[in-house]
């Protein structure tokens, strides 16, 4: 649902970096390099140990003169035949290139290697001349004299520089993902990525006793899984307001919910007729069934799986932080999760203060219209109901009669002096089209000449009235919406980022891209009415989630009003991770499944029974560490943290992947392409080449993602 | 290729600690536990974080008397009114029933509870009376009184019990595989596997600065991973011997392998009609290309998919330890695998010596008949062709002028006392039928009936020299064969194997089970004739590994000479990995596909392109982890160390995986099932029934696989 005006850029993913008021640069290599080192790898770890090079580029400084070094590195930059600056992935180091006759082989070998060869030369560490030294590099003080040079390998013409300013399109960056992983940025990413997953591990194994399982993917589409799959949409923006959420639960059996969605679980064809596997879209199965098992604390770094087609920001396999444990309520998994991602943080990111704050889903759509809130800044949703309960105004009048009307307001801090009209209009023009439904902005300085019709009815006093509730100023507007407390709440919420997007857009420091904003979003209805038959109710999740212990009572009377012990984690305004306790008891399950939810238990079977077998009560969260890494890098895509990601049409684009293969191939799994025309596989030179030309059209722009 | 005779039950896998002179038992759950916390755990972990529970079952001890604590677990056993055991994946403690009448509903909920019902107790550690300690019970000094019990879960009647003497068939386990891995030994075995990877990890990433990196699954067929399957096919004993090895490389072109085989890469078809992604056998590829991506020291614990059909001790996926080097050679690889396992490796098993032994593949066919010999035991094969020199035995004379004619021998200890006639009967017709190839049996002993043809034919000057160079014993036996000696070192290594399970069986100690011996075997040939021509060159291992740096010249001038810089390790008889210094240089690369190959390097072009931008040197290895572990821990099967394994037609019988699915589940993928009577799905009723009712049929029973 992007808003129509061609201003707003950005996405929601780049929210926190994109625009001119973020200070954000990609770091150097040198820099970044170093940061890494020293933060988060352990003084332990020996990054020379099996190898030929003595240190690597990176590591050297004045406290290793006259020391002889071997090392091995890609030959970045060229000065006359004067120098050459080595680079490896742990820093750029400065190489003199001997002038004497006694080395002129050395010299030769130097000179001529194309950039981008791998050579190895040996030498001593020496000061730099004095004057020449350089303080943004963190070897800048030294330099290497040479002794002895070997070209490991030459290289030819690269198809761009291996430089972070080069600008270079998604598609050739995808093609070449060798060459644009070399680029220092991909680099820090995908190790900053292992060595927070190292210290995840560290906490959960070593330090709590967490055991690391492997389960299958090679598994079964089961009602557990598609329960996932929805929950996985809604997690990921598809559907963060209740009216689309419902709408995406309008179906009405679990088997017939997957064809009506984008997402869809990926076959794997068996040599059994007519039998397929499916890739799995998470764990959940196997992790509870672990529980019931005795392990009763499991975690994996999980492969998942999902077919969504083409969108942006997905990919079709992905990973996720998978964790359950028996024994364990509400605020244990919290405080674990807490512990988890203090331990793990990044030490050249601003360290985490625990606990998170939390906040009901009740309270989240009240003042954030969203239930992944980005807390980072105010503009909060504050009801201005009472302030109009004698209004004059007909239409205000109108919707405060009815049983769930209300008007809300939000503050646009600026808003009078950072935006224009023609974005109040597209701002007016996307909640109707969207929600159908008005919204009025109010200007509040008295000179103001964009003066809303609403500014006009509205007397001085219920003017003042709000001026005093919303604590604004005079530069300041007001939007302003009258109807049904959900929908005015969604409209709001979307305005709000869409507005923060405007103003930061306009130079205006909302959200500090070094400030990290976890909140926990909890207390979510354990069921909600059916969109098509409200007096119907089906799970807010999935029908494995527990009760809210204070409301069990209520799961026999009036399930409606029951909450979940389901638990979302947000970082950001960004869902990074949503958990829950589950159900342990068979007998309360089947109630759920079978009166309240009026499902087949049959699908359920080996559930219900595996409950029935001792299992303890248990409960678990999933982190997605795609979008986590993202978002702690500061990455503008998930694929910026992927080490060899999909294109949005799931497209590799290096191998070609997915590519035809041949009728032997698939023969004996039974199974036969629906179109004839495709089905024998293409000459090989003739898929290259179709590579080659659709390279440019696979990818949108880095821009538009 | 099963020998004939039915003694010998125990398979390949099984060799170490099956038979009647093995001493393992599954260790008890109290030890086991405490054994595997002793060791592998850190003495930080903290098994009661987060948790209700003050400590687990299994660690209390007489140090914690007077402590009030609260436990949570399984009831386990109760002994009449008076005490019951609780269990916790940690240990077994004894619970006193409380007996006084104010503890009345305490006593009815202890008493009434079903075996293996959840409960939580909370009470004071006191100790035993005197003479009732248990001393084979870690905590068999105390016991608790209960202050307060609560019932969390209770549980129906179980289709079996969770003790480890309780014999079931394995399909029940695995339908029931939640209550399977609540034995100890399941549960000993997925804990030591995730401390082992953790030590693994922390070995690599903390000591080392290795970059744990994800590389894609859904990814497409090429030639690279077709040839890696080829060398899994060779290292799991599908092609241990030179010839059987050849028959496999038959095929002239990569795209023609794979069709001729048993393993084939699942498929996974798009949603462009006819395109397919393939799920890999290894990161092959990606590891490679990540060095030319900079990231010089990448490891990934990966899973991998192999369609193998039905084949016993296959899982269709799996998992290894993938690793890949830049700037190193095969030393260094070797000395990294080397204290990789030595960190890694178990404290309740006798600790590592490295480096660990070395053999040329050369010597390993000359001395055992296979690339990977199993060094715990001798019966090592002799060459005794000279002592047939000057024979008059006319057989032996004949064999010795053809230019590969050799007659070998093995000494079977104490053969004349522990194998029968029908045993050697068996020997004889199993080195026909599958060598076509004589094999005399020559009894020492001189009172022994049992004499065979050869026996009367030898010279006594010829025994007496046999049995000085074999220095054997009066009541050992000489298998003695002549021939050509490829197939002469094959048969006798077949035989050496095949004789010592016999010998086991009948009691004699040949292998200790709590013994480990690692080998190195190395300077593989790097090509090998094709089976079909002789005078054509194929690759032993894939194209990508590099030749042994003493005979590069020789590539350019008697290529078929060239030992290549792969290297396998063997543990124990098995393969548990394999890797290779690579080609970094696209030249030399282009060379080996083109000239020596005759490949067409089209198929190879993006590689090739890679290797020419820059690529390091570099090289790597992969270890086979589900098989590392299995031998580890001494399970009779690769299943007994994967969580939810499949049975060895690819099910899962738990969840009856690969199931049906709906027309509309294939359908956004272009596909249709070949068989139209099976492409509806069927009624989950019938589905379920069908689950049911062929669980019986599906597994083998345990001691065939």
């Amino acid at each position: 649902m992007p808003l129509p005006w061609g201003l707003c850029l950005v996405n929601r993913m780049c929210r926190s970096w994109a625009g001119p008021a973020r200070k954000t640069t990609p770091p150097l290599l040198g820099c970044c390099a170093r940061r890494l080192t020293l933060s988060t790898q352990k003084r332990t770890s020996d990054l020379n140990s099996f190898v030929v090079r003595t240190n690597t580029c990176g590591e050297l400084r004045s406290s290793h003169l006259g020391q002889e070094v071997t090392l091995c590195g890609w030959i970045q930059y060229r000065r006359q035949s004067l120098f050459l600056v080595l680079r490896d992935f742990h820093g750029l180091i400065q190489v003199v290139i001997p002038q004497d006759e006694s080395a002129a082989s050395v010299k030769k070998l130097l000179c001529e290697a194309p950039l981008e060869s791998v050579v190895q030369v040996t030498g001593t560490v020496i000061s730099r001349p004095p004057g020449q030294e350089n303080p943004k590099m963190p070897t800048g003080e030294i330099e290497i004299e040479v002794k002895t040079a070997e070209l490991l390998n030459s290289c030819k013409k690269l198809p761009f520089e291996i430089k972070d300013f080069m600008k270079k399109t998604e598609a050739l960056r995808m093609k070449y993902r060798y060459l644009d992983l070399r680029g220092s940025q991909m680099q820090y990413n995908l190790r900053l990525r292992s060595q927070m997953v190292m210290k995840m591990r560290e906490y959960l194994c070593n330090l709590h006793g967490f055991v690391d399982i492997e389960t299958p993917t090679l598994f079964k589409k089961t009602p557990g899984e598609l329960l996932q799959a929805l929950e996985f949409e809604r997690r990921n923006g598809n559907s963060s307001f209740l009216k689309e959420f419902t709408f995406y639960w309008g179906s009405t059996t679990w088997t017939q919910i997957s064809p009506h969605k984008g997402a869809k679980e990926f076959v794997v064809p068996s040599r059994e007729p007519g039998k397929f596997y499916s890739l799995p879209q998470s764990p959940q199965q196997f992790k509870q069934l672990l529980m019931v098992a005795g392990f009763d604390r499991y975690f994996q770094i999980a492969r998942c799986y999902r077919d969504e087609g083409s969108k942006p920001e997905r990919q079709p396999e992905f990973t996720q932080v998978d964790i359950e444990m028996s024994f364990i309520d509400q605020t244990g998994i919290q405080k674990l999760i807490e512990g988890l991602l203090q331990y793990s943080w990044p030490k050249d990111k601003n360290p985490l203060t625990i606990p998170f704050p939390s906040m009901t889903y009740t309270e989240a759509l009240d003042i954030y219209g969203t239930d992944k809130p980005d807390t980072r800044f105010g503009m909060k949703i504050v009801d201005v109901s009472d302030i109009f309960r004698n209004t004059a105004i007909e239409f205000l009048q109108d919707v405060l009669k009815e049983p769930q009307g209300t008007i809300k307001t939000i503050c646009i801090p600026g808003g009078a002096k950072y935006l224009q009209s023609k974005d109040f209009e597209a701002i007016k023009k996307f909640a109707v089209s969207n929600f159908n439904q008005e919204v009025s902005p109010l200007f509040l300085k008295t000179s103001e000449s964009r003066k809303s019709p609403l500014t006009k009815l509205l007397k001085e006093e219920e003017k003042s009235a709000l001026v005093s509730l919303m604590k604004a100023q005079e530069e300041d507007v007001l939007l302003l919406t009258a109807g049904e407390y959900k929908k005015v709440c969604s409209l709001l919420g979307k305005l709000r980022l869409e507005c923060a997007d405007l103003l930061e857009a306009r130079g205006v420091v909302l959200r500090d891209p070094a400030v990290f904003h976890f909140l926990w979003v909890v207390e979510f209805p354990l069921f909600l009415p059916k969109e098509e038959d409200p007096t119907e109710l089906e799970s807010a999740h999935h029908p494995f989630t527990a009760p809210h212990p204070s409301d069990i009572h209520l799961l026999y009377t009036e399930p409606e009003k029951v909450r979940s012990q389901h638990y979302d984690l947000v970082l950001n305004g960004s869902e990074i991770g949503g958990g829950s306790i589950r159900i342990h008891n068979a007998e309360q399950q089947q109630y759920v499944l079978e009166t309240v939810l009026k499902e087949d238990v049959k699908l359920l079977s080996h559930l219900l029974q595996a409950l029935d077998f001792g299992a303890p009560p248990h409960g678990g969260i999933a982190l997605g560490l795609d979008r986590l890494v993202c978002l702690v890098t500061g990455a503008p895509s998930i694929r910026d943290v992927i080490a060899f990601p999909k294109s949005f049409r799931g497209h590799d684009l290096m191998s070609n992947a997915p590519d035809y293969v041949s009728s032997e191939d698939i023969e004996p799994y039974h199974i036969q392409v629906k179109r004839p025309e495709v089905t024998d596989r293409k000459d090989i030179k003739s898929v290259i080449c179709e590579t080659e030309s659709s390279q440019q059209l696979v990818l949108p722009s880095r821009a538009k993602t």
